[in-house]
């Protein structure tokens, strides 16, 4: 794994940075059949977490997630969400705070800024996660993939932010499957189905889950192959390139 | 139309309120079959703006929005989105704010808070606007309701803020027609066509558009009512109070 030192990222005094304002990504690494989520833990804490960042002062927001994706994945140029603000005034824990910079070596007084009121700003992304080169930076131990099923427990509200991401994930996922390049340009409705499930986390019928992709009206059935055994080759199906009336 | 000093809102200083963070609620009102936008004119400047507002220390980013929407409006448990996160690190003006705080009788200075970088979180509410009581704060000299083509020139990015708000609205119809209770327990599939091409802002053909409200398995059809010509009623149908698989 890289480590790397990139001097936005340990600065205790925040300078440059938008203060009260956080980057939150959820990232989802999706390969062969399998949802996997990325967690930092920061050093020598025994302390998870989203691999969030802040907000430069010349920097849009969106770029802050692009840039804070790449910095941690090695990839830039994927579907990347801004998806919900988490903004209970509450939801900062300066305790937690204090030890996450304590383990960097640094002591902050009670009024530092990092251990006031933060704004999170959630973002999603999905990414094939064998094409991740994972990175650490000075104030993150360990940045590793986890099932939804074996998620360490997590600081103040990430738990939470990880369940709005998926619910989201999950609602848009008819119009994101284009966007997100899952799968290619033809594909079968037993891989389609194998998607589904995977992301939705249950099985679904055959016959029901067939009917309903259908008169979603996204898909495009395309000729079978000549195999010489046309009659036992599977549909092929592509994506509509644009969504009908 | 009420006038009414609320001190939270006429804070020049800033004391109590989040820095960098505003709220702009994009309120829809809807009527028999038309679509409206709230408008706010600050005083004294012939500067027109979404009705935003500050966030208080104590306050979750959710009950800002809540309190901007009722002040203005007098609407409370009225549907109410957050739908995106305006975050360009140069979308405020400082020319525009020094305007609006001398219309307001204030002369900032230079490094005035109000003047600096701005994250602007976005909101909509779609409300029945026979219902609302239109309320004017000290620092808004007319509040009013525009349709979409008469919208008058908007201060920073709140054009685009609008438009944003309009592609989510439109793109969630089918799950929001719920929330928003925007049709009586029971409606004819004519009723829910006009709905529909008054939100989209265009004409959808009845055979279309039938078949595409049933193949998404959230209606469900009543039986006709008992008028003596039942052959000539429509049917009427109610949602699912659940989605199906």
């Amino acid at each position: 794994m890289l480590r790397q030192s990139d001097p936005r990222e340990i600065n205790p005094q925040g300078e440059g940075l938008v203060k009260g304002v956080a980057v939150d990504p959820v990232i989802f690494g999706f390969h062969e059949n399998q949802l996997k989520i990325l967690i930092v833990e920061h050093t020598d804490t025994g302390l998870y977490a989203l691999p969030g960042g802040y907000i430069q002062e010349t920097e849009d927001v969106d770029d802050a997630a692009k840039r804070i994706l790449a910095m941690r994945t090695g990839l830039s140029d994927v579907y990347l969400q801004q998806f919900h603000v988490f903004g209970k005034y509450n939801r900062n824990n300066p305790d937690v705070i204090k030890t996450i910079l304590l383990g960097q070596g640094f002591q902050p007084t009670d009024d530092h800024w990092s251990l006031k009121r933060f704004i999170s700003i959630g973002y999603y992304a999905l990414v094939d996660y064998t094409k991740t080169k994972l990175t650490l930076d000075p104030t993150t131990g360990s940045c590793e993939w986890y099932t939804l099923e074996n998620l360490p427990p997590l600081i103040l509200d990430h738990r939470i932010i990880i369940e709005k991401a998926l619910a989201t994930l999950r609602s848009n996922l008819d119009q994101l499957l284009i966007a997100f390049n899952l799968l290619p340009a033809m594909f079968t409705m037993a891989e389609l189905h194998t998607l589904y499930e995977t992301i939705l986390g249950k099985k679904l019928l055959n016959t029901n889950f067939q009917r309903k992709m259908l008169s979603l009206g996204i898909l495009e059935r395309i000729e079978k192959k000549k195999t010489g055994k046309a009659h036992k080759s599977p549909y092929l199906y592509s994506f509509r390139s644009s969504e009908p009336e």
